[in-house]
């Protein structure tokens, strides 16, 4: 066996490099909520897309991450007894499009420039809107690659996304880390064989079932300087 | 391929039998909270417990499901900021044993009972529990096999459970209705070629992704008065 030489990170887009808050007004605005504020609903949602594409990869066929992501906003519609138009659904959509970065993505992705380190991107996200979201917050230059999980034919945390990236890079999997705010998804990358760096971002946990990350740290500039001391 | 003549009905535990609001008390004391009013943090935790079984079904080993709602409680407990005893634990374990059957249980079992139509447990709970919780809720006798998930080494909504009482039981899949309020269940059941009955409990829905139920009622009466008909 080969001693692993490279680093490539591969980084989770939601939540990892992209602000979900921003998302919080058009919540508010569609769920007509009276303080406009839509933090609650949007994280039920987003809670809910995780649940239904989980379920998803468990029992198949394959759907891509848009129509789950429309599938779960009706469940929370439903939950919260409130009608919503086809109009509301391509509002949130949209606004999924243009979501800020974190404020320590920039700082974060300037540190790993500096050291060098190939930068992959990799989401659940159809490859339209993973483009469109990049695109919009700033990042794309950033990235040497840009993969929609939808091109393996399953979504993260199934192993394939992650092997098709290895494979597509011509590199061991242990040569990738995977950098996310979610527990399922450095677990599902540490249980494919890659490694893994975790952003503690708030209310984000490892849970004592889940694969216990190399790297852990509570900023994205704090994981990419211990990230950066790894490759040097 | 010979003709279904037979019909089973194959029923999920939590929150389709039994209450899962007899734990609300216990969360409240174990959480310290003011109003003692424990729902949310509950809620909180039975939906991580799902998220957690999932993410496991999908990047593997098995892990069982008591360690699971174990590893369920320690993130519920980071999320609130809430330090948690073993003895907390415990106290909620204990409790999810001894849980009491919704109100519409016994009169549906009545019906199914009368229509003489074969009733079998289905839960991803550990062996030891699932007897504990049916014989504390006085349904044990209302069912000819108690079958946990974890005999056929995979949790649902995965085929493997489903398709293990099937073949123990030595009838087609398809001669075995699934009877759960979870959209999860009922679809993992039909995407293994079972049929389905779906209990519309409060906050349950079927996802537009979700396969449709064969059968849906707002009660486990309404349902079972259904599957009678269906049966006779």
């Amino acid at each position: 066996m080969r001693r692993s030489i490279v680093m490539i990170l591969v980084f989770d887009v939601n939540e990892t490099l992209l602000d979900l808050s921003g998302l919080d007004d058009v919540f508010g605005d569609v769920f007509s909520l009276p303080d406009a504020d839509g933090r609650s609903v949007r994280e039920d949602w987003f809670t809910e897309l995780l649940h239904q594409a989980l379920v998803t990869t468990v029992t198949g066929p394959f759907v891509d991450f848009g129509t789950l992501a429309k599938s779960a906003m009706r469940v929370t519609a439903f939950r919260q007894n409130h009608e919503l138009s086809e109009a509301h659904v391509e509002a949130v959509m949209q606004a999924v499009r243009t979501l800020p970065p974190h404020e320590d993505v920039v700082p974060a992705l300037d540190r790993l420039a500096e050291a060098s380190i190939p930068l992959v991107a990799l989401s659940n996200g159809t490859p339209d809107a993973l483009d469109a979201q990049l695109r919009n917050a700033g990042l794309t230059d950033r990235f040497d690659r840009i993969v929609s999980a939808q091109a393996s034919g399953r979504l993260k945390p199934a192993a394939e996304p992650y092997l098709w990236v290895a494979e597509h890079l011509g590199v061991e999997p242990d040569e990738l880390w995977m950098v996310a705010a979610h527990a399922w998804d450095t677990t599902g990358a540490l249980r494919a064989g890659l490694r893994a760096a975790f952003v503690r971002r708030p209310g984000k946990h490892i849970a004592p079932v889940d694969s216990k990350p190399d790297v852990a740290g509570d900023t994205l500039v704090d994981v990419a300087e211990q990230l950066a001391n790894v490759a040097e």
